[in-house]
C-alpha cells in the first residue's frame, strides 16, 4: 500500500536517517534532498526505497562517506576524478556540476568520474545540467545485470544513458536504462499482480513473456530495442571504462559488491547557444514540444507528452498532496531515523 | 536475387556514376568508396540502393554539389558550419575529422553542422571517428517517419545515434536508428516473404506485429525499446537543432523534401586515452570484448558477438568474394555510370 507524505516532512525524516548513517549535515541534507525529489518526480525506485540499501552499504564500507572527488588529470575541456568510493549523489553532483563549468570555458565540457558509486536516478544530474542551462548528457556502467543480445546469462550492465534538455518552459529529459524495464519495476508489477505492458523479458524455455515473475526467476530481461540496446550498453561500457580510467561491467562483477560499486561515470555538458540567439533556441525548443504534444494520440485521453513533462505534473502533485512511498519502505526510512540501523531488502533486486 | 560484385570493379562504376550527376573527381571517388563500403559492410540500405535516389535528388537541386562547410562560428573545443546543402557524405566526413582534430587539441571535440544533406550510413562516420583513434558519437535528426510514442501518425524522425570505440583489435560500433527496423529493412523482408523476427510495428486495427506489409502499409514503424526510443527521438532532434542552430525535425517535415534534406548533425569525439594509458587502455578493450563473446549463448551455434565484429568479418568476406547487390540495383548503377540518368525508386522506402 502506498501512501502520501508531505515532502518536507519526507526530506527531515530522510536526512535524519542519513545523519544516522554518519553522514554530515551537507551530505545529510544534499542526500535526502534528491531521494526526496526522485520520489517526488515519480521514481520511487530511487528515491526512498533505496534509501535502506544505501544504508547497508555504508555499513559494509562499501560506500566510504569520508571519500569525495579527487582530481586525477585535466586536459582542456575534459577533467578526470577518482570518486574514492564516496556516497554516489555527491560525487555525481560535482561532477555534473563541473562539466558545465568545464562548458562555459570551452562549449563543450567532459567530466569522467571512476572508482565511485550508485548514483541512484541517473536523471538528476541530466536534469541539473539542464536547469544550469546546459545540454546534459550522462551515463554510467554497471555490473552485468542483463543478458547481451543472443545470450541466455547476465552478461552486460543496463547501463543508464540520459539526455536533458534546457527548456526553460520545462526541461526535456530522457532517463533511460538498456533495460526494457528495471528490476524494481518487475517487481512493482509482481507485488501488484499484473502483467508488463509489452513483453519484458524470456521465461525459463526461452520464451518473450510479460510475466514479471518469469523473467525475475531466469534474469533474463530484455535489452530495450533488442540487440539494440544489448549493443548500446557494451559500448557505454567501453567508453565509460575507457575516459574515466576505470572499472568495466566484468571487474565490478568480479569484486562483486553489485550496484555500481566502483562503477564509472560520463558527463558531457554543451552550451545550447553556443552558435545561436538564447531566445530563438528556446522559440524552436517549445515550437518542436508543442508539435510533438498535438501528435494524433492513439487514445484521446493519453496526449501524447514529451518526455519529463509528466515528471513535471507528477512533481508540482507531490509538492501540493505530498509523496508517493510505499508505507512498509517509509516505516523502515522511520526506523532509520529513529536510529535502528537494521533492515530488509524489500524494494526488490 | 543478389548476387556479388568484385569491390574495386563496383566502386569504378558508382564512381562513373557519380561523375555522370556533375560530381567532381574527389567527390565522386569519395562517394563511390562510402558507399561502396557501406555494401561491402552488410549495409546495402545506405550503400548501392541509395545511389540513384540520391542522383534524383541532385537532379531536382535538393542536393547541392557544389555545397561545402562554411564555418559559422567557433568557440573553445566546438565549431559551427553551414553544409550549404551539400553532399552529405563529403560534409559528414569534414565534420568528423574535425571533431577528431579539435578533440586532439582540447580532449573533447565537438562539431555542429545545420543545412546539410542525408549522410547516408551514420556509422561510417562513427567508424572514421574509431580509425583515427578516438571515442566517436555522432546523430543526425530526420523528417518525421515515426509514430511518436502514444500517437498511431509520423510525428518525429528515427534520429540514428551512433558511437564507436577504437579497439585496435577491432572498432566496437553502434549504428542505430530509434525506430526498431528501417523501412529498407522492412521492404527487404516483405520481398523475401518473410515475417519480422519481432514485432517491428503496428497494423491497421493497432496491433503490434511482425508483418512487413502491414507496417509499410500504416507507417506505424515501433520505436526501438518502445516509448525508449521515442523519448530518445526527441531528445536527439531537439540538441542537434539547437547546437548547430538549424533545422528541427518538423521544419524538414514543412519543406516536404524528405530523406534528411536540410537536417543538422553532431559530432564527438573524445581522445581514449586523456587520462590513461593507450595500452591499458587496449588491454581492458579486449578483456571486455572478450568476455562479452564468451557469454554462454541462447544457440552455440549463433555466439554472442560486440556490436562491429560481424561487421568487420562481411567486410573481409566482401573483398575476397565480391560485394552483395540486389541484381535490379546493379542494374541501375550501371545505367547511372552509362549516362541513363533516369532511374526508378525500387529501394523502398
Amino acid at each position: 500500500m502506498s501512501i502520501r507524505v508531505p515532502f518536507a516532512e519526507m526530506k527531515e525524516t530522510a536526512k535524519k536517517a542519513f545523519l544516522n548513517m554518519g553522514l554530515t549535515e551537507e551530505q545529510a541534507e544534499t542526500c535526502a534532498t534528491v531521494h526526496t525529489e526522485s520520489s517526488a518526480d515519480g521514481v520511487e525506485s530511487h528515491g526512498m526505497n533505496r534509501i535502506p540499501r544505501f544504508a547497508r552499504y555504508v555499513q559494509r564500507g562499501w560506500v566510504n562517506i569520508k571519500g569525495t572527488p579527487q582530481l586525477v588529470g585535466a586536459r582542456g575541456a575534459a577533467e578526470n576524478y577518482d570518486g574514492q568510493r564516496g556516497i554516489g549523489i555527491t560525487n555525481a553532483l560535482f561532477s555534473a556540476a563541473r562539466a558545465t563549468e568545464l562548458a562555459k570555458a570551452h562549449g563543450i565540457g567532459l567530466v569522467a568520474i571512476r572508482n565511485t558509486t550508485h548514483w541512484m536516478r541517473g536523471g538528476t544530474y541530466a536534469w541539473k545540467m539542464a536547469e544550469a542551462g546546459f545540454i546534459g548528457i550522462c551515463w554510467i556502467n554497471t555490473e552485468s545485470c542483463m543478458p547481451l543480445w543472443g545470450s541466455d546469462v547476465k552478461s552486460v550492465g543496463n547501463n543508464p544513458f540520459c539526455i536533458a534538455i534546457p527548456r526553460e518552459d520545462g526541461e526535456i529529459v530522457v532517463d533511460m536504462a538498456m533495460s526494457q524495464y528495471a528490476y524494481g519495476k518487475l517487481g512493482v508489477y509482481r507485488l501488484a499482480g499484473k502483467q508488463l505492458p509489452y513483453p519484458g523479458g524470456f521465461d525459463k524455455n526461452g520464451n518473450l513473456t510479460s510475466d514479471p515473475a518469469a523473467i525475475e526467476e531466469t534474469m533474463r530481461v530484455l535489452p530495450a530495442g533488442y540487440w539494440k540496446g544489448s549493443s548500446l550498453a557494451i559500448a557505454l561500457d567501453l567508453a565509460a571504462a575507457a575516459i574515466s580510467g576505470g572499472f568495466c561491467g566484468i571487474d565490478m562483477d568480479e569484486e562483486k559488491k553489485g550496484s555500481c560499486t566502483g562503477c564509472c561515470q560520463i558527463y558531457i555538458a554543451i552550451d545550447p547557444y553556443l552558435f545561436g540567439e538564447k531566445g530563438k533556441t528556446q522559440e524552436m525548443f517549445n515550437r518542436r514540444v508543442a508539435a510533438a504534444d498535438a501528435a494524433h494520440p492513439i487514445d484521446p485521453s493519453h496526449p501524447v507528452r514529451c518526455p519529463g513533462e509528466n515528471t513535471v505534473e507528477r512533481r508540482r502533485k507531490s509538492h501540493s498532496e505530498g509523496v508517493v512511498v510505499d508505507e512498509a519502505i517509509w516505516a523502515q526510512i522511520k526506523a532509520l531515523a529513529a536510529g535502528n540501523m537494521e533492515t530488509e531488502d524489500i524494494a526488490s533486486h
